[in-house]
């Protein structure tokens, strides 16, 4: 063996050491225990360095989103308060055996933003107090007709009420509110009807779930809204800003890869560009939590009929511009490439229109932030259109300036002469279209930050955001009254629009 | 009264006569009472209207979906057998009180795909098992350690591993997979530690649950698998079958759309084109499916290690086509048209491309539907890029075309005569740049359709798909024998790439 790993060369020899060092002249039984063992220290290792990459992702996560770490304090807690009812005899002797509805309500009641908590809470009560009366009917009625009858009354209505409520937790309205209060009511119909039969203590069976979820569910209320109440409300409004910004800083790193391309390629702005991504894959989660956020009561500067379905509308129209930032984004990265006079030509007026797009979102940023109106955006509206129009103005003024001396060969529009002009000289479709197309869709992208403009405008009236009385406001204001010149330039710029 | 309602007009007065005509000349007493229960009726009609709309909105998804009615009867016939458990004795001898753990497990567990059924079976066994055994270590420990210390070693084990279990829930890892086990193991861990306290029979209530749970999760094994099983595996590969036939239609109705503009709208096409728009949004259910496919054993066409992931893949790479769709939707909406020699020049190339494109894609919707590979899709997708190459080339051809007869007037390249030149006869590039873009955006989407097509090609390779010999390609290879001279321009057709 150690021969023919001579033989084998340098590197295999290598590799070998580990084993060969140890395994020299001992016999054939030592060394498969020997590998057994080894076997066994790599599985070993394996899982202590999966246990291990485990919890250190865990650990990170704990660090990024310390919110998440409370989130499991709290459960804690209200586990720990909820089991004191067990230790408390009165209280034991209140609520009976029964307790352990208690437990399980806040275990399953229990979720990590104060509006997911409510909704939970609110169709569990309601579920419970619906289902529990309608059971106690059935129960009564079942018991009116006689031994025979009763099971097969109480079978049919389990399996009628039961079919029933499952189909209509697909019907959307139902779904998005009620789905959780849907399996509750199966749940507590089936428990009750079915106890009911064996159980004679039936009322009492049903007044103490009831009671016992009640105390559950006002802990798990009291817990979620009085120790570091984690909204819903200012999650989703926290997204929708993020993104925006994340919006904003694409088309910042847009323009400045642009203008990066002739030196060089660099991570930074292009990791930063990636953001809108992050846009594109946002819908779900709004859509919950705007959900949850309608349970919610007034909370920080949100009032308890904030309209958060706007919400939804702002991040629609921002995921419209996602899409088209993602379609520019791989017209950037094009193997197709513009002839350099035309980059020349239009790279700044791209990259002027490229940071006034990203201006305007940063203005809805700040307004998003400090919820109230601002004085500036229309100006910044109007310079992001003056862009476009500007954009539009020098493709108009491409062709005079290279067209010209290139087709300064062609002087008769004679059918034969036409075919004899080298084409390559001439300005074709072909090398004008990817740029074309990244103009294009800078002003698409434009028109629709005017969309999320719109949408964040629509949010400021229903929500009754106020006009921000800042200094740079009073400024300007000022400087308006001295100069009224200027009224005439920005009217100009507000004018042109796509 | 009558008077005023004369004067007001015919119009007015027809409006009123259902309240005239019974009010006349009665006291106001009456009025009162007539108009309260005219309120009232408002009230129970609208009412009654909610729910007859409701219930109608409930009739048409029953019909459309009959899959989710069947869904529903499962459960109600799963409760059903759950609740005979407690009306025969034996049964109920042997687990005790207890039967309403099965009864819970299957209102809580019964899901609507085989998938999501299987992983909360497998969650909630495994859940009640390992928090049942740890919470009778627990139990043990805390026993022996005295009565004082009894409930504070059960507290503090509560309160740490509801906490660390509540925050591992977040960590991906355990969420896509093991959520719902998580919640189960922090119940189970409660109520037998805080339970064991009172209840003596520590060992009976552990063995009586996990024996409950079992029958219960084995009923509902049994009746999902059984009785008309909804797959999550068939119904992700059927969503994107029909994703990939919604894209096909976006491109097929986009090219006859953009025929028929001359013409005047039409309704139909349009709204075929809307199809991408489902795609957009189907990433988050598409991850859910592919997630509870991977629970699911062989089923019709599908082995149990079906490659589901790359479903996830084959998704990306259509939403990544949909963007794109998208920015060539607006475009072709877009106010800013192209002059008609533009439109006339290109308009039937650019259909070409995109009949070809939706060819690819529907010759992909035949290989998904078949799980064969197609001899086909080779050539189909070298004629796309064959139609990309002549799109190319037709582009480099315009400005023969059509800078000839409106640059005549230029004779000399001076700098003087070219600012004489009316501008609006040059074609510059802001006429252009419409349709420039938009076929960029088309080559762009052929592209990403190659994306789509790799993607189900790797599919093809990790789920062994079978090469489809039937009577087309059996005609093609022979033709392909009988005529070599075919082969050479196939070769040329599949040069091209973007």
């Amino acid at each position: 063996m150690e021969n023919a790993e001579r033989v084998s060369g340098k590197l295999e020899w290598r590799v070998n050491v580990p084993d060969g060092t140890s395994n020299v002249l001992v016999s054939e039984s030592d060394q498969l225990v020997n590998k057994a063992w080894l076997w066994l220290k790599g599985l070993l290792c394996g899982l202590v360095l999966k246990i291990w990459r485990f919890l250190y992702n865990a650990w990170n996560l704990g660090v990024a989103e310390p919110k998440k770490v409370i989130h499991g304090v709290k459960v804690g807690l209200s586990l720990l308060l909820v089991s004191f009812l067990y230790y408390m005899r009165p209280l034991y002797e209140g609520v009976g055996g029964n307790a352990m509805w208690a437990v399980m309500t806040v275990v399953v009641v229990f979720e990590s933003t104060v509006g997911a908590t409510l909704c939970k809470c609110i169709n569990r009560a309601t579920g419970t107090f619906l289902a529990g009366s309608l059971a106690l009917g059935v129960q009564w009625i079942a018991n009116k007709s006689g031994e025979t009858f009763e099971p097969i009354i109480i079978g049919i209505s389990v399996f009628l009420l039961a079919s029933a409520t499952t189909f209509s937790r697909f019907i959307p309205s139902v779904k998005t509110r009620f789905d959780y209060g849907a399996v509750i009511f199966i749940l507590t119909f089936s428990l009750v009807t079915v106890s009911g039969y064996r159980v004679d203590r039936l009322f009492e069976l049903a007044y103490q779930r009831l009671s016992t979820v009640a105390i559950g569910t006002s802990l798990c209320i009291l817990i979620t809204m009085v120790f570091c109440p984690i909204w819903a409300g200012s999650g989703l409004h926290d997204l929708i800003v993020c993104n925006l910004e994340k919006l904003a800083d694409s088309l910042d790193g847009e323009c400045f890869k642009d203008d990066k391309t002739k030196l060089g390629n660099e991570e930074g702005p292009s990791k930063r560009m990636q953001g809108y991504k992050c846009v594109l894959n946002s819908k779900a989660t709004e859509e919950v939590m705007a959900n949850f956020a309608r349970w919610e009561p007034g909370h920080g500067r949100f009032n308890f009929r904030h309209p958060w379905k706007q919400y939804l509308k702002i991040g629609a129209s921002m995921h419209n511009c996602a899409y088209c930032i993602e379609a520019l984004n791989s017209c950037i990265n094009s193997e197709i490439q513009s002839p350099d006079y035309l980059k020349k030509h239009l790279s700044d007026v791209c990259m002027l229109l490229s940071t006034n797009s990203s201006e305007v979102l940063k203005e809805l940023v700040i307004i998003m932030k400090t919820l109230t109106k601002s004085s500036k955006i229309e100006l910044l509206i109007g310079e992001m259109n003056f862009a476009v129009q500007k954009l539009q103005d020098s493709l108009n003024s491409v062709p005079n300036s290279f067209i010209g001396p290139t087709v300064s060969t062609l002087q008769a529009p004679n059918e034969a002469k036409r075919e004899i002009i080298p084409k390559t000289t001439i300005p074709s479709l072909m090398d004008v279209f990817p740029m074309a197309s990244l103009v294009y869709l800078l002003i698409q992208i434009a028109a629709r930050i005017e969309g999320i403009a719109d949408a964040v405008d629509q949010l400021a009236g229903l929500a009754e955001f106020k006009l921000a009385m800042d200094e740079n406001s009073k400024q300007k204001k000022s400087t308006n009254k001295s100069t009224s010149d200027n009224q005439d330039h920005e009217t100009m710029k507000t004018s042109p629009k796509v």
